[in-house]
């Protein structure tokens, strides 16, 4: 799977070993950045936490504002997390996904948070006076659709 | 958080400290098994692999087919795993979301095969003849629900 620096330049395969559409880079990040919800997942005590978030694209990075105390640890904690969205349509028994890896950190930086909230949609879980700004900085964007038959 | 052995005789509390509802066993086993798609997350390669597939309900366990590799390789290894569904009402801004922490292993026994086959809906994407059966042994279910307002 090509990294981000060579995503755009690789020539992108019709389908995978499954038999998945291949998406390009473009596309998966134009998918990451419509979804309203994503979900990040994490190490966690020993597990892999998978948590929804309301999420904003940022260039390539996901942010995500947060009052969850395990959602800002593990950014904290610079852990490799990552991030996927997906839609299905059941009738027609298609779908399609999107994962990002990368590295979470809290933003820190007034003026980027400042400029975040001025592109966030209001999250659907009121969240504390605490809450932090997550960016999870993308190293790898993949994605797979299944084709229509 | 309850482990399966208390879950159903614990009190439940109302809400978490996001506010969300916080969603029973028996409420979370009957949306995991409802949902048509679901998220397994595993370790793979130093990241965390976030994969849909089409899953069956088998008790507490999720169980599903894949001839994806990397799914096959991460139940072989007995890697800890999670399993993740969720539903999202975008107008309302609702949304719940089911975790299964739990280990992995491919199933080999052939009459736990063909009732597994019995039991399965057909998956979206076809499969290899060398597809195998995965199942998760549940040891932990948690659920979430956003509370209308």
């Amino acid at each position: 799977m090509p990294d981000l620096d060579t995503a755009r330049t690789e020539p992108v395969p019709a389908t995978d070993h499954t038999g998945l559409r291949v998406m390009g880079l473009d596309e998966s990040l134009l998918r990451l950045g419509e979804a309203p919800v994503g979900r990040l997942a994490f190490p966690l005590d020993g597990e892999i936490a998978v948590l929804p978030v309301n999420h904003v694209l940022d260039g390539v990075d996901v942010c995500f504002r947060t009052s969850g105390g395990s959602k800002v640890q593990a950014a904290v904690d610079g852990d490799a997390v990552s991030f996927q969205v997906d839609d299905w349509d059941a009738e027609s028994r298609t779908g399609w996904s999107v994962l990002v890896h990368g590295t979470a950190s809290v933003v820190t930086d007034e003026d980027e948070v400042a400029r975040l909230v001025g592109t966030a949609r209001r999250p659907w879980v009121p969240l504390d006076a605490d809450a932090r700004w997550v960016r999870v900085s993308t190293r790898q964007v993949t994605g797979r659709a299944i084709l229509p038959r």
